[in-house]
């Protein structure tokens, strides 16, 4: 099947080095007291989880559609902040943030607000079909939000209500700009693919399913701390860009030309899979020598939780990406692309709802409070304080944790294997803090962008008891 | 290209019976005094349109994205029930409803009281990753909304973000279902594919863009009324039928099984093409001989406005369809399947969203208005009164329309020829119609399940006018 990355996620094991002393600096350092006021100050566990009431409920759900990955029910009401409340009075820190999609924390008060105003109201209830019939502020709701925001060089966007739709859009986009200024010469004798370079979703979404004949390209593996060993992490880079090149090649023997090349600036579900910006801009330099459309994969990584807005401004491209995907933290779904891709026609890039404005109004608010709040600064801050304690750790509990790596507060670090794994997440979610997996065995934080540093050293306090404890 | 459908749209043209007299039927029959208070009581025009707002706002977007596509620009603030008014204060009764997915018009009084209910504002505010962390009311929301209206034998039900992500997410469930129950012997000796028996979209969304090889089968090309062709058209239905049996056939010997039939109950974007219930309960027939599972494509059809929740109810199928996908009016997308078919395992069908609660809770209400306003039967009533006019009006101007059908409000019919209509549509919208296209030539109505018989006898009395006066 050739949408299954044939990436080998082998884990790096490190060398184990137990019986260490507790060194001296402050694992567990008091924590700040808080400065957003709608937040709690705290995790309050009342029963396991998932407790009584959602294992209930998931027995209900399970008798409309499959219930299995449930983690537990919640009271979206009561959650606040980086707190998520459950339906059996549980307050947990939370470090996945709804697989990274909640900007600016739960029922933050600038949203409820915009949410009271009778002037908004109008928004939620009549959704239009964007395409053709859109609200008369849609131009400017999108100047207060997304394109203030809009990566260097890529001054379009369209709007889509998902994250799957805004990757099938952006492709679309790429393969109509690809036939129209390299392709008119001779469209029929070629097909036109796609080189999918590091995408990757975990494997079972695609089993079973048909897809079509586009290569993948291995991602880099490299070794945690990068600056540690960028001498091997060079030389595995320079393979997988090898590779990259030889599969564009070997496409266009098989009739079959590359319109494209997509990547994300860090490889999220394939397990948090980091590359240098090195290594990116060279991925870049291909595609504009092979004439590919480049697109950068941001749906995860975008919307600030990096410490830039966006992931891929830390490469310092002289040429920009020609499209962004976005989706989870923006609230809509949708890409940013170069004018030079705009489709040259009406409905070539449509469909019913094309987003919604409801989302577009969220947003715009968001982006106030991230620059009011000064969050991409935060989020480099508490990354840094997050990650300082990861990495402290790792050298406390080598056995435990290994490859700890992060940008801003996107960082994440091994668990030996999947089954230790599941039962840190499951420990961890006891004691009153929410995270999540990636890969085959590492755990990953996706925080709100109101993550501050004492929500780090909080978690770390906690974590530490359950690594120290750990059997 | 293998996704453009083959079927050739000619259009079947009428004799034309010029200079008809009048008859004295009433076409101008008064409007009856409206029910819906919320609702205006007609058409105000105060530009043409698009208006100078409109024009000033289309250079402004278009600047960000291709704006060619758009009609005008809203104020849905001021829109209410079956009207929809634009930037320049004009107001248009809307036969077009967002492309169909208005459910009970505009600003609804029902829907602004629940916006305003505090309880409510955690749910538009905090949007969850319902697949693995559900608010504790999912279930009984879905319950009250989709589960409500779920089609006989559907008891499973997912949510979706918008339309494509629902039939995209049906076709997974058939493939993983198809390879489970039928096809586990020898998986790896064939490939699966989909049967795509009549889903057409504007032709112009697939150009040059990548494909997989799946088979498209004709649908039926009637003549009408259906009534007077029964022979013919029965012929034609039987020739569609044995295609797709050739199909499957013909694919198998190419090592690739097909796992499903697609079809929508009215071929909506491909110009409302009907079929007899006849032909749907053999199709769904072959599909069963076959083993493929059965897909009906609700999402332009379902909802109400046929006269039936599903259109597919028509049919009075013994074996009920496998899976039905819906989303427009029913403001989620999803799709409700058979147990059967649901998914072995956590994560099959899975995004970051899944749907959005927001959705489902607006939907409950809309649910409540549907039942206690009878909006079924009133779709079928004012679907009659609509219909009756058309066909009177084509007796009238046989050089103008043709092939005027229906089903409920879902009704349509044909301009000689694309320029006619686009003149039609043009005319319609500066008198205070809104109206919409599909097909090469066709008209279609797609009013809310608010769009009453005065509604109806209001536009045929504009309509009747711009035909007596069409040059």
């Amino acid at each position: 099947n050739n949408t299954i990355c044939p990436l080998p996620l082998h884990s790096f094991v490190f060398h184990h080095h137990h019986n260490l002393p507790i060194p001296p600096w402050c694992i567990s350092q008091a924590a700040a007291k808080i400065d957003v006021d709608f937040d709690y100050d705290g995790p309050l566990m009342k029963t396991e989880v998932p407790g009584p009431r959602s294992r209930e409920l998931m027995k209900q759900l399970n008798g409309i559609q499959n219930a299995e990955a449930i983690h537990f029910f919640c009271n979206y009401e009561e959650s606040r902040g980086n707190y998520l409340v459950d339906v059996d009075g549980n307050r947990m820190l939370d470090l996945y943030s709804q697989i990274s999609s909640i900007p600016i924390g739960y029922s933050h008060p600038s949203l409820m607000k915009l949410l009271q105003q009778p002037q908004n109201l109008s928004t939620f209830v009549n959704r239009p079909a964007l395409g053709i019939l859109p609200p008369g502020n849609f131009a400017e709701k999108l100047k207060d939000s997304l394109l203030s925001v809009a990566p260097k060089g890529l001054n379009q966007v369209v709007t889509m209500s998902c994250g799957s739709c805004s990757n099938e859009n952006a492709f679309k986009t790429i393969f109509m700009w690809y036939r129209v200024s390299k392709y008119y010469a001779d469209a029929s004798a070629f097909n036109v693919s796609c080189c999918l370079a590091a995408t990757h979703s975990k494997a079972i979404h695609k089993l079973d399913i048909p897809s079509l004949d586009w290569p993948m390209a291995p991602f880099p593996r490299l070794r945690y701390p990068l600056e540690e060993f960028v001498k091997e992490n060079r030389q595995e880079e320079a393979r997988c860009l090898e590779e990259v090149e030889d599969l564009i090649v070997k496409y266009r023997k098989k009739k079959k030309v590359v319109a494209g090349i997509i990547v994300e600036p860090i490889q999220s579900e394939g397990g948090d899979n980091h590359a240098s910006d090195d290594f990116f801009r060279k991925l870049r330099d291909i595609a504009r020598k092979h004439g590919c459309g480049f697109l950068v994969d941001e749906i995860q990584t975008g919307g600030g939780c990096t410490g830039k807005f966006w992931a891929h401004e830390y490469w310092g491209l002289d040429d920009p990406a020609d499209v962004v995907s976005f989706s989870k933290k923006m609230m809509t779904g949708g890409f940013f692309h170069k004018e030079e891709l705009r489709p040259n026609a009406a409905y070539r890039i449509f469909n019913t709802w094309m987003g919604d404005p409801s989302k577009n109004l969220l947003l715009a608010e968001v982006m106030n409070v991230i620059k009011r709040e000064d969050l991409l600064n935060n989020a480099t801050h508490a990354g840094k304080v997050l990650l300082t304690g990861l990495l402290d750790l790792q050298a406390l509990y080598p056995h435990l944790i290994s490859r700890a790596r992060g940008r801003g507060t996107f960082c994440s670090f091994d668990a030996p294997n999947d089954a230790t794994r599941t039962k840190l997440i499951a420990i961890a979610r006891n004691k009153g803090v929410v995270l999540g997996g990636c890969g085959d065995r590492s755990i990953r934080f996706r925080p709100t962008l109101i993550f501050r540093d004492h929500h780090a050293h909080l978690f770390l306090n906690i974590f530490s008891d359950i690594l120290a404890d750990f059997k």
